[in-house]
């Protein structure tokens, strides 16, 4: 023992109770429901990081998420931490200090590149549209003559207002204004067409808690050859060395020499998105995408029966994963959230950053992109929305 | 379907074919194996990062953590990524460009932290011991006094080379001369006598997958209040928001705001954190100490017998949870963990960075911490000598 040295801190008696962790439909914006067999794989034994057991699973979620992101791209592997980490790993390793940057904000996540952007001292400029509002072609490429940057990110799934934005064409003005092509795909990966050697896109981040099923804690991330070439050329070291794209390239095997120790990659987590990502290749991902369609349509004629009205106005840019619904006028949009949790346990959640307030959004990920899930949450919503206007009238 | 665009890359087989997870006992220097009750909590369903039953979870781990710290800093919790992580958030919060930092080194995490503080634009000064030395409290003193550095940082437990740092009377030292004090922990909190307040350490981190028996993913961290006053003050922000001390101290409930949305936190992780925080709570802090240094008595004594040394002379900074062994002269390392593994399924490491090579690793943490386990570990070492030796005279 510590001889007779006191315990200034003693043991706490909350952790001698049971934790509670209930059962809930979770059709929010993320994370969705793990299916069973993910669950599963979250309790298999645990291995080594550096073990050739580990490292095949590795090569396993490489190829898997070559598939879904559509690409031949070497550098494509998973980020040990949640989107957001997958993000700052994609900015540190192309960004310098100085370079003009360019980024399309018409929500909370084009808000928080450009943050990044300012904190990693890149000259940051935005493109500003209207929240639910996607950008045109048109504007992208005057807003690229105008700034010249270095660097042009957008958000294909805007997942605080439900905009799908089109990335068709966009690859091809950035390169040939010698920008590199950032996409941020976290809500939209898996559940929406996603091309990335064809659309020209030069690094793209996304996360396992969304389409992919799996709990949160990786980020898949990818990067093109020109991507490489940029950071190659950085003249400053990144400032991290968890995210320094040499070390991760050699611990994924993406480059030619023998796989070194680089940091303890969260081997729970990587069993499940290997298999999040093997339920994605035995559907098919063309399947994938069609059955993420095919809920978001049955959600919205739903609505349309209900008297609700989707955010965003053009069906074209209408994101199937995640669906912002309007709040009618004199509707307590809270009041609806937690009467349909506490009596349902289904989650839909309020807006997020500039939609908060004015939006319900609906969640159709992965395992609960299904049509049971579409009549169930369109029953609690319609059961949520006459409490609502009860109690109101009392 | 996408019209009749063809899929350029198409499902790999690979992810057709089922994963290959065999149970191992993990006596290397982490992760160690992962208790049942942890494994199971890693199965439960996914919640929702800003539920209530999630932040409940996160103040238990908060609770938690300040027991095996010793610590009252409101400013306790766990960072979304490996340890390594941890250690990136602690340094990207306390230090700014320009300032001189003091790292002590012996091993592959001294040189780690020198290495991060150069890419954040620290000026790094490095109080250099050979692998396997302890500090002494006069050097470090003395090397203080030199450079009269902001931040001085050392590792208590060295698990590329078995080294338990005394840290008793360096606080005073550092805080005599305003500078703040920070420890890497990643190896020994759980397993030895640690007391944050009592020793005045200003930041310290830690993993999940040692002592504490989690998976790895999630970074326990605690700040002082010095370290706060020292954050408050920069003047550059945090080159990350991912990491950024302000929204992670929102986020974990530890200011007075009401807890805002950050990143979507591995809320399984949290759950086997939390889990593995309450099997330290059961056994208690002291027991659990007190565990660990009998297993390594156990594995000294079984070492002995069998000619072999370890390589940490003194015994008083011997590091119960890894103890590093030197390899005999004629003795080829690599066959003896190859043996081990193909024929018991037991891990069994190397050296790393400055000691590979030249010892073995052998891990006695959390779980796997008990007399059982030093008697297999033994068995099996003297076996894979006695392979080692025969098949080099054929």
């Amino acid at each position: 023992m510590v001889g007779n040295k006191s315990m200034a801190v003693s043991s706490p008696k909350e952790l001698l109770l049971p934790m509670i962790v209930p059962q809930k439909l979770l059709m929010g914006p993320g994370p969705s429901n793990v299916p069973p067999r993910i669950l599963a794989a979250g309790a298999l034994p645990i291995l080594g990081h550096m073990h050739p057991e580990t490292l095949k699973i590795m090569d396993d979620i490489k190829k898997g998420l070559q598939y879904v992101f559509q690409t031949k791209n070497e550098l494509t592997f998973a980020v040990s931490g949640s989107g957001h980490c997958g993000m700052e790993a994609a900015m540190m390793n192309l960004i310098e200090p100085g370079d003009v940057i360019l980024v399309a904000s018409n929500g909370i996540w084009g808000e928080r590149i450009a943050d990044l952007g300012k904190r990693l001292g890149a000259n940051v400029k935005v493109l500003q549209n209207p929240t639910g509002v996607a950008f045109s072609l048109k504007q992208i490429e005057q807003s690229i003559h105008v700034y010249k940057p270095a660097l042009f990110a957008i958000t294909h799934g805007e997942s605080s207002s439900g905009v799908l934005q089109p990335l068709q064409g966009i690859g091809n003005v950035c390169h040939r204004n010698d920008c590199l092509f950032l996409v941020d795909s976290v809500a939209s990966l898996g559940g929406v067409p996603m091309f990335v050697d064809e659309w020209g896109i030069d690094a793209i981040y996304s996360g396992s808690q969304k389409v992919l099923g799996a709990p949160p804690g990786t980020a898949p991330i990818s990067f093109s050859q020109r991507a490489i070439s940029k950071f190659k050329s950085k003249k400053i070291r990144v400032p991290s060395f968890y995210l320094d794209l040499n070390h991760l390239a050699n611990y994924w095997g993406c480059d030619a020499g023998p796989r070194r120790y680089h940091h303890t990659c969260p081997v729970t987590n990587l069993y499940q998105l290997r298999e999040g990502l093997a339920m994605v290749a035995e559907e098919g991902l063309e399947g994938c995408w069609e059955r993420h369609r095919a809920a978001a349509r049955s959600l919205y004629a739903g609505l349309e029966k209900l008297g609700l009205k989707l955010f965003v106005e053009d069906e074209a840019t209408r994101l199937p994963t995640v669906s912002a619904i309007l709040v009618p006028p004199g509707t307590d949009w809270k009041k609806v959230v937690v009467y349909v949790m506490q009596k349902y346990r289904i989650e839909i959640s309020g807006g997020l950053g500039p939609s908060a307030g004015k939006v319900w959004r609906i969640g159709l990920m992965g395992y609960n992109a299904n049509q049971d899930n579409v009549k169930r949450v369109l029953r609690v919503l319609e059961d949520g929305l006459n409490h609502s206007r009860t109690t109101s009238r009392l």
